[in-house]
Parts: structure tokens; C-alpha cells; sequence
């Protein structure tokens, strides 16, 4: 078998590359180690940057986004039970977020990728790249019958993830990375019950870090701060509710809307970069080749923006034969991934409280949100990153 | 003897203090340790916000300083070697700083005590604060002739900087602190030759932050970042002239006009905050009570808003008898205060290299440094507090 592009992993970096290649008329694969239910099924994020809304916009999947999707024009901070609200779109000329959960965004996904002629393989187990660095690389995989099979390609998108094969067929000797574990974890619920807020609410208070988040108008998403050997069976709803409660502040309290639990979880905090993010014939994006916190939301969105350079890149070469996007692929993505980690990685050092964390760091938190309620430039900055900074040139 | 405001200290808070109660018609007394020679000789800042320019314009003390200060509307950062300027007058609707030395400053204060009626008592040995949470307060000192001296007042004004009485003086259960020491020293000189830029350069180097500033067309003041162990005599000016030009990187190093130091020193950077700000009758100012990084010159401008507050505070007290002026003191000065300290943590955090950095450390200064390059708000975030966020309101 042979394509253009064998692209890793079905996941929104892997999904949105196949719907533009198909788009470019570029033919191409999509090579999933899972089934389509199991894709759709993780919950991820749910706050949508415009460089990804105008891609579903341009991919022509945006009908139930429009329709279901809540725009926001700000966000607030909370500081020990106070909010401040950002006026994201008066600071930026007009930019929003779209909150719009990461599992619909992949139903769409799905849904049009028949229609569109993007194709799929599913269950595909043992997935192994070869000859990355040459001119014929391949992906071998053996398939649920026990089948092996072997696809010729002139590209391979790794788009799998942290834990995928991509960013591991790149050679120790070359790959760099960057790391910075958190100390603490989110532990974060679903429940159907509006939320408490219009709009999210990142909350600092001394108990620890509070998101009041949400994935429609009667869906809520909440998160707290938490150690990293938290055992969900001792946070019981009543006891998540309760200690949600403390750290939003009585007035934010007093509009939180309790109701059962139907997911509950917990997350570690990391921030992860890998360079290059190209090697020979190999393209890392996404999550593959970098992992930000989750607080602003920055984890699909980077995805998003990797895979419309690499969209960009490969539709230019197989257009005019030209290899400069292809060439400048890593340093141009990567310079919007290391602005979008340096924010994340701000986002979570001012509104968490860390184990090591002493008066003065304390004291410097509290006087850094206070300039942003007192500075418009400070809430400027922080709104130009939370809507997603413009793709770089290429 | 008596006065009404007894204040500790003849450095620029307490000198300028003198002549802000002097000019309001409020009898007090500055006493000083050492002479004036000393004070007046030691080396310190050169950058002078506005607020403390308007206050030597409102003070009649600003001859000089208009004739031989260099008003600077923009400064410098640098990455490995590669410059970009702030344009922080554009930024910031017209502001700027002023360079002119703290010798300057104090040669100018102290010439104008005798005409303007501010009372200095020099050389006061063993000076103690006595019952400054009374309502009568007292200083005691001995003159250098022996003499034991006590002077009643109704304030004491704490302006002895961080190894003075004032401070030491608040119970110890009363007291808060709150510090960081930081991992490696400025080694300074000072040398008559033309600076190499016209305004300030504040570069970031793999091998150490280094700082081109100047206090004068033909005086320039050199730093660079240097280990806490450092010895003065391994630094031959020919060392510090290669180390600096390396950390400027070539083009500006072409630019820099190297000649024989007059004055060689190395300073450690902390940050320090002591709260409350007032005790009784004592009031704390500048370094009795808070302490900066020199990174972003906010040393001085601080005891000059502190006391700029502090005379405002007095001048109503003995104008209307109100004491809500100096009721609120403490809380106004302090939150001007830790947006200072905050600004100058995190001027010298994206600008010198730690001892603990890591790789990810690294990238995330090298990404603060290239989104502010990019990002006209980032960049009026700096611009605005350098030039000195406005007074708080009382």
C-alpha cells in the first residue's frame, strides 16, 4: 500500500491534518491504535482558540459549533473569593474563545471524515515507523485479525501523543527535550448543572486553585487544585462541592449549582517540549511533540495551530514542489509552542498555590493579580494569549 | 528638645521627607550617623522615575537635574547578543525616566537644607526609637562629643534603610518579613567614557545578564551578573571589559568605549519586604522597609513614592488634624510596593542566569523575551512600570 501522507494517531492533530490533506486533494491516512468510541470517549478540553474555530470553519465542520458552541469575550480571575473580570474582546479588538467540548469537536471530525474522503484505520496494533530519514519511510501495523501491513508513504505526521511511537523513532542523539512536572493535580468533575458563571472563572485562593468551567449551557466543568496522591474515592461529591465552594468565595458560592457527578478524575500538571519537531520525513505535532497544563486551555488549540502550518507546508510542496514550508516547519511551530507553554506555564505559576510556595512567592502572586486588575495593558496581555496568539509567519 | 516629626536617616527617603515637611511648614529633624561626606559618596541608583523628577520639581530642588539630567523615552533589552528597544514614551502616552545619579540627588538635597530650614543632625551615635507605640514618642542618641541627646516628637519617620533602628524597633510578633535572596551578585564599575548606547541596555546571555547604563554623556556605568563568591581583584578592568562586551554581543560591543574603573564593587540582589509599614508612631520608608533587586532602578523611586505618601499623610494631619492619611499609610505604600518588588523579580527573573536553570527555564526566558519582542503589550507592560506605576490613591 502506499499514500502521501501516513498520518499517526486520530486524535484532533491527527483528525484536522486529514481533513485539510484531504481538502488540498492530498492523499493521505489516518492510522489509529483505537477504536473510534474510545477517541471520542476521553474528555479533554473544552475552550476553543479562533485558529481552531476558523479551521472548522474552512474544513466546512462548524454547523453544530455555530449552533452549539458559547462564544465568550471575557474571562475573570478570582483572587481568595474576589473575581475580576477580563474583557477579552474589548482588550483585543474583537477576539473570543468558543467553548466547545474536545469530544464534539471529534464527533465532527468523524462524522465528516466518510463524507470527506478522509480515511481511517482503526485498531491498528503494533504501529512502527521506518526510514524516517530517508526518502521511502513506512508504517507497519498488524491489524485485529493479526494481519500485517506495511504502507509506503512520502511523509509521516506523528500525531500520537505523549506516549506515542512518532516522537520515539526520532533518534536520542538528535531529540532535546524540556520538562517541568507540577506538584499538584487537577481533579475535575462533570455534573449537569448550569454553571455558576457566564464565563469561567480562574480562581487563586489559599486553599489552592479553583476552575469553574463549563461545556454547555447546562453542563458544567469544575476543577480544584489537588495533590498528586489524591485518591478520587475520597473525594466523594459532597466533599468536591463543598471545598469548590471555599475556593470560588461565598458570592461565587452562592450561584454554584450542585448535582450528581458523572465523570471524575484526576490529572497531573506537566509542561513538556521536544525539538526538533521535524525529523527527515517525520512531523511531529501536537501532543506528540509538546505538553502544556491545562490551565488557558492552550493543549488542542497548539495542536490545531502544528497541523495548519503542516497543512500549509505539505499542500505547498505537493503544489509547487517547494520544501521551504516543509523546511521551516519545526522553527516556525515551534516558536508559537514556546510562547504557548511560557503562558501556560504563568497561567498555572499565579493562580496555584505550590507546596514550596513561601510568603514572599505568595505576597508576589497576589501583587501580580492586582496589576492585572489595575493595568489594562497587564489584562491585554493575558487576553491576546487566553484567545491564542496569531500563527507566526511563515 | 522637641519637634514634631523626628526623622531617622539622611539618605534620599529622609532628605527628601525633610524637605517635603519643611515646605509644608512642619517643624522636624533629620539625624543622620554618619556625615555628609559618606552619604553623599555612596554609589547607588541612576534612574529616576517621574514621580520622584515631579517631586524634585515640586520641592524647588530640580535645577541641576533639569540642566544635567539625560532623559531617556525608551531602554533596551538584548538576547545573545541581539538588541531591541522600548520605546517607552510611545508605549506609555509620553513617559519617561531620567538619569542622574543618587550623588546627584543627595549633592542637591543637602545643598538646598540650610536655605529651605531642613535640620540635620549629623554623626548621631547609638541613636534609639523609645515609645513608639505611645502617643509620645522619643529619639535618643550621643553626639560625637558624648553628649546624650533625647528629642520628644509626635512621628517618627523610620528612614535608616535596612540595617537601621526603625525597623528593628517593631515587636517582633508585630513584624512581618518576607525575602528573597537571589544566587549571584552584580559586579559595577564606574568609568569616564562615553556610554556605548544612548539609553540603557538590559541583555540576557547565556553567559549572564549584563547592564550598560551611564550617569552622564561621558560617565558610564557598566554591570554584569557575577557569582556571589566573586573576588574583586580577579576582576582586572581588561576581564570585565572582554566578560561585558561578550555579553553584549559584537554590535554593541563595537560601540563599547572601554578606559580605567574609578570605582569597582559587587553588590548581592534581594528582595525584602517588611509589613506593617507603620507601627504607633513610627512610620518605615524605603529600605527600612523593603528592599529590590537593582534590575529596573526601583531602589530609590520606591522610598520616594513611600515618602511622598508619607509627607501627604503628615502635611494632612497637622493641616485638618485628619488621621486618615496616616491611618492608611501602611496599606497604600505597601501595594505600590509589591507591584515594584514584582516588577524587579521578574526584570531580574527573564534576565540573569540561575545557578538551578534548566533547559526549560532557559527556553521560557528566551520565549518571554521574544513575546514581548513581538507583542506591543508586553512590551507597555515593562514600559509602564519602569517609568513607575502611578501613585496609588490615598
Amino acid at each position: 500500500m502506499r499514500t502521501k501522507v501516513a498520518i499517526i494517531g486520530a486524535g484532533p492533530a491527527g483528525m484536522f491534518l486529514g481533513h485539510m490533506l484531504a481538502a488540498a486533494g492530498i492523499d493521505a491516512r489516518v492510522i489509529e491504535r483505537r477504536d473510534r468510541d474510545y477517541v471520542e470517549g476521553r474528555v479533554r478540553a473544552g475552550v476553543l482558540e479562533q485558529v481552531t474555530v476558523d479551521l472548522m470553519h474552512r474544513l466546512g465542520i462548524a454547523d453544530r459549533l455555530v449552533a452549539e458552541g458559547l462564544i465568550h469575550g471575557g474571562t475573570n480571575l478570582s483572587l481568595d473569593g474576589e473575581l475580576f473580570h477580563i474583557d477579552m474582546a474589548a482588550l483585543t479588538g474583537g477576539s473570543t474563545v468558543t467553548v466547545y467540548g474536545q469530544q464534539e469537536v471529534m464527533k465532527d471530525l468523524f462524522d465528516a471524515a466518510g463524507p470527506r474522503g478522509v480515511d481511517i484505520v482503526w485498531n491498528a496494533q503494533d504501529v512502527a515507523l521506518h526510514d524516517v530519514d530517508s526518502d521511502s519511510p513506512s508504517v507497519t501495523w498488524t491489524t485485529q485479525d493479526g494481519e500485517p501491513i506495511r504502507l509506503d508513504c512520502d511523509f509521516i505526521a506523528g500525531c500520537d501523543g505523549y506516549h506515542g511511537v512518532s516522537r520515539a523513532s526520532i533518534p536520542a542523539d538528535v531529540l532535546k527535550t524540556f520538562e517541568r512536572v507540577y506538584p499538584f493535580g487537577w481533579l475535575g468533575i462533570l455534573a449537569d448543572v448550569p454553571p455558576a458563571e457566564h464565563e469561567l472563572i480562574y480562581a487563586n485562593h489559599e486553599r489552592g486553585f479553583a476552575l469553574a468551567s463549563m461545556r454547555s449551557a447546562s453542563r458544567s466543568r469544575y476543577y480544584i487544585q489537588c495533590a498528586l496522591d489524591e485518591k478520587i474515592e475520597d473525594w466523594p461529591d459532597d466533599r468536591f462541592w463543598d471545598e469548590l465552594c471555599l475556593r470560588l468565595g461565598p458570592a461565587t458560592a452562592a450561584k454554584v449549582v450542585r448535582g450528581p457527578s458523572f465523570e471524575k478524575s484526576i490529572a497531573p500538571l506537566r509542561s513538556f517540549v521536544s525539538e526538533p519537531m521535524r525529523w527527515g520525513r517525520l512531523f511531529l505535532t501536537g501532543d506528540a511533540a509538546h505538553i502544556v497544563p491545562p490551565t488557558g486551555a492552550k493543549g488542542m488549540n497548539l495542536a490545531v495551530s502544528d497541523v495548519t502550518m503542516l497543512g500549509e507546508a505539505l499542500a505547498e510542496y505537493y503544489g509547487s514542489g517547494s520544501t521551504a514550508g516543509i523546511d521551516g516547519y519545526s522553527a516556525r511551530a515551534l516558536a508559537r509552542v514556546w510562547k504557548a507553554e511560557r503562558f501556560s506555564w504563568w497561567f498555572t505559576s499565579i493562580t496555584h498555590r505550590f507546596p514550596e510556595m513561601d510568603g514572599f512567592a505568595r505576597r508576589l502572586q497576589m501583587a501580580e493579580l492586582e496589576y492585572i486588575k489595575g493595568s489594562p495593558a497587564a489584562q491585554k496581555t493575558l487576553a491576546e494569549n487566553y484567545v491564542g496568539l496569531p500563527l507566526e509567519a511563515a
